[in-house]
């Protein structure tokens, strides 16, 4: 099958203007969308259960009459794990345990240190108390984002862990719910869309109200995610899925087709870039994937997303393959070349470094241990992939000795009458010790500053 | 002078409902401001410089013809500071090395580790490439907030840091000036309010694009920064400042007294709280604050603060103090105590904790070490102060051998299929080693998982 691929150069006048265009993503808020979220939050807020159950029965063509209807129990979880197949099991809990092992490397301790004059110093670092995980389901159902969206919250201590996943006409999915009892959720409600959101960030009767909510959704999901955002923390919305190969033209083209596929598959704006010093080797990749596609069972969302939003770019050498790679700070990037670690040493921006010829991103996807929900659209430049870090929360610790706080009292009583924050001077300003110096309280009282 | 604050108690009927009203804190997003606030960012997002000129000198009563006018140099900085007295410069260089020091105990480095079959998996933490600091200008001109926010980013080892700060009818504050002088500010830019962030996200001719924007502003730069989110990284949005002060009765009731001042003096809206379970102790702290409000320069705005906000809550003993201590998930949390450090161990939210009777909030606020930027109206559920790690983002690192790749797509294959995503299947499959197990993929395929 034909493809028609975008194929730039650096070389080229307009380079980066070009490059920039195809970057361009741009998530539209609809008036309308923004309205019926917005309704369908207020409603929740006010009337709880009611409103959940409403907009479940119309949502997903339901019939439910009582809200605790709406939860699966963990004997439920475990019945639909025996319904999976020995080999998907396996292959779930192998892929939980390794993605369990990596997180426990991100668990952050708390500190603390003494100071000469006896000031104790710190930082706290302690669990969120309850997080609620959002799973799409229909045909978007990814037994594997449940794992990677609750692994990290499971090492970081969460006390409890809330799933919620809509089941259209009742229908659930048993991989799913495998992997929820797998990962360890605590508790499942068959609820979606901005009802589930709203739920869980002011709760109802039924279900709890949650400190953080995670996981992807549709732009309902999305949309109602940032409109609670400051009641309970949200992770970031992701846009929509993208990765970079870099390749020096020595890894099997075969190969490099499949890796641009698996991202291109994913959705029709899914963005699949390879980057080559070697210009004949695009043609290479360009024929295998030629050939390839005739067997793709998604081939039309793959030709979509590669020709509307795919491109092979040819540079100069692989030092300028690593300064576009990080213009692009691509969700995944693959360093499919010689030394990759060597180069990646020059990579500032990417959410995921995927090493060597032997590291495809689908195993980065699964079960290589790290996590898949990752920054899209150039957001690596500011953000992180989800981690252990995203459900553990700081406090300051601060207690100072007697001395320590009269010495940093008359640090404070400057730069608070600076501000003109007398009380804030005064307040410190107290703790200066009588014995050690009572002539700084009344001289900088006198000075008026 | 007479003050009428709220007294309640945990042992009355509807404690706490009172308890929720009294800390609701709902941030309206008025139609007006978001109008013109989305104005702003499409006109400076399109026009540029001169967008920026027409509202800085609307809006700011200046006089600017061209953008190079808006910038302040270094030089200029350290001008600024040669007018400033001894002893706040002292007390300013102070305090930025204390900050510095705390916050260099918060930076992660790169980790990495090695599995038996020669895979490495790992975390690659590198800074921000730039970074934005918004500067509120006039009556609200902060030079602490200016340390507090540059020095961890400089920690962070973030490459360039852009400060923008109004300076309404062209007047500088020349503490401001100078705390971004000792702070390491690279550049700053006499622009504020919404087309300030605008620039700042989205980049002029003169105002480089960065990738988060941090600091305080008012409703316009508040309503900005949401809209520019995705674009650029930024930082919470604010509520009011809130103190929670703990006390057993023993601490100088004075003491106390100017300590819910100190947070009082900020704003009308700002929040005092003292909890004690000592009745009488109620009386005492009332009849300082009635005596010591009179010499308060920001008195009037203390007495609404706390007459509207304000509260003191009679408990039980420190046990249910803490209980209520993690229901508040407060900003500030002064535990004026005995044993401090025993009892903070029951705190599981605070943004800070200040221990015993010698640690004030205003020591934190300027010089102890920690920083003073923190999760507001109950946030401290699910976010942390502001530190080193919002300058810094992580990129995973996956590296396989050719046997750890064999392995893992093993693992991927089935769970790919699950998910009816064959291309990932394939390209992990693809990896599998033919002299190890060549019948996995053919299996695996016919299958047809």
């Amino acid at each position: 099958m034909k493809l028609n691929i975008r194929e730039f150069s650096t070389g080229s006048e307009g380079f980066l203007a070009e490059l920039e265009a195809l970057l361009a993503w741009d998530s539209v808020s609809d008036v309308a969308v923004q309205e019926s979220v917005a309704n369908i939050v207020t409603q929740v807020r006010k009337r709880g259960d009611e409103a959940v159950i409403e907009f479940t029965n119309r949502f997903d063509r339901r019939e439910i009459k009582s809200a605790t209807e709406l939860e699966i129990s963990r004997e439920e979880m475990a019945q639909a794990k025996l319904r999976v197949s020995d080999e998907l099991v396996a292959s779930l809990e192998a892929a939980a345990q390794r993605v369990h092992d990596y997180h426990e490397r991100q668990k952050q301790p708390s500190w603390q240190y003494q100071e000469a004059d006896g000031t104790v110093l710190g930082q706290k670092v302690t669990p969120l108390d309850r997080v609620g995980v959002y799973v799409p389901g229909g045909k978007a159902a990814y037994p594997s984002s449940v794992l990677m969206n609750v692994m990290p919250a499971k090492v970081a201590g969460v006390g409890e862990i809330i799933m919620v996943v809509p089941t259209p006409d009742g229908v659930v999915n048993d991989i799913v719910l495998a992997a929820a009892y797998i990962a360890g959720v605590d508790r499942v409600f068959t609820i979606g869309g901005a009802q589930a959101v709203a739920a869980l960030a002011y709760g109802t009767d039924t279900v709890p109200k949650v400190d953080k909510i995670v996981g992807p959704g549709n732009i309902f999901v999305a949309t109602a995610k940032r409109m609670v955002f400051g009641a309970v923390g949200i992770d970031m919305i992701a846009g929509p899925s993208e990765i970079l190969v870099v390749c020096d033209g020595k890894t099997d083209p075969d190969w490099i087709a499949m890796d641009l596929f698996s991202q291109a598959e994913h959705d029709e704006d899914a963005q699949s870039i390879l980057i080559t010093p070697d210009k004949a080797f695009i043609q290479d990749v360009k024929a295998s994937m030629e050939r390839l596609i005739e067997a793709q069972s998604r081939q039309a969302i793959i030709k979509v997303s590669l020709e509307n939003r795919g491109a092979f770019i040819h540079v100069k050498d692989l030092d300028e393959a690593m300064e576009i790679a990080n213009v692009v700070a691509a969700e995944h990037l693959e360093l499919s070349i010689d030394e990759p670690e060597k180069w990646s040493e020059k990579i500032r921006h990417a959410g995921a470094i995927f090493m060597g010829r032997h590291t495809p991103e689908a195993l980065g996807d699964y079960c290589a241990g790290p996590n898949h929900v990752l920054p899209t659209s150039g957001t690596a430049r500011f953000s992180s992939p989800l981690g252990v870090y995203d459900f553990q929360k700081r406090s300051s610790l601060i207690n100072c000795s007697p001395q320590g706080a009269s010495d940093l009292a008359k640090i404070a009583s400057p730069l608070a009458r600076g501000e003109s924050l007398e009380a804030h001077a005064m307040s410190a300003e107290y703790r200066i010790l009588a014995d050690v110096d009572a002539s700084a309280v009344k001289a900088s009282e006198a000075k008026g500053e």
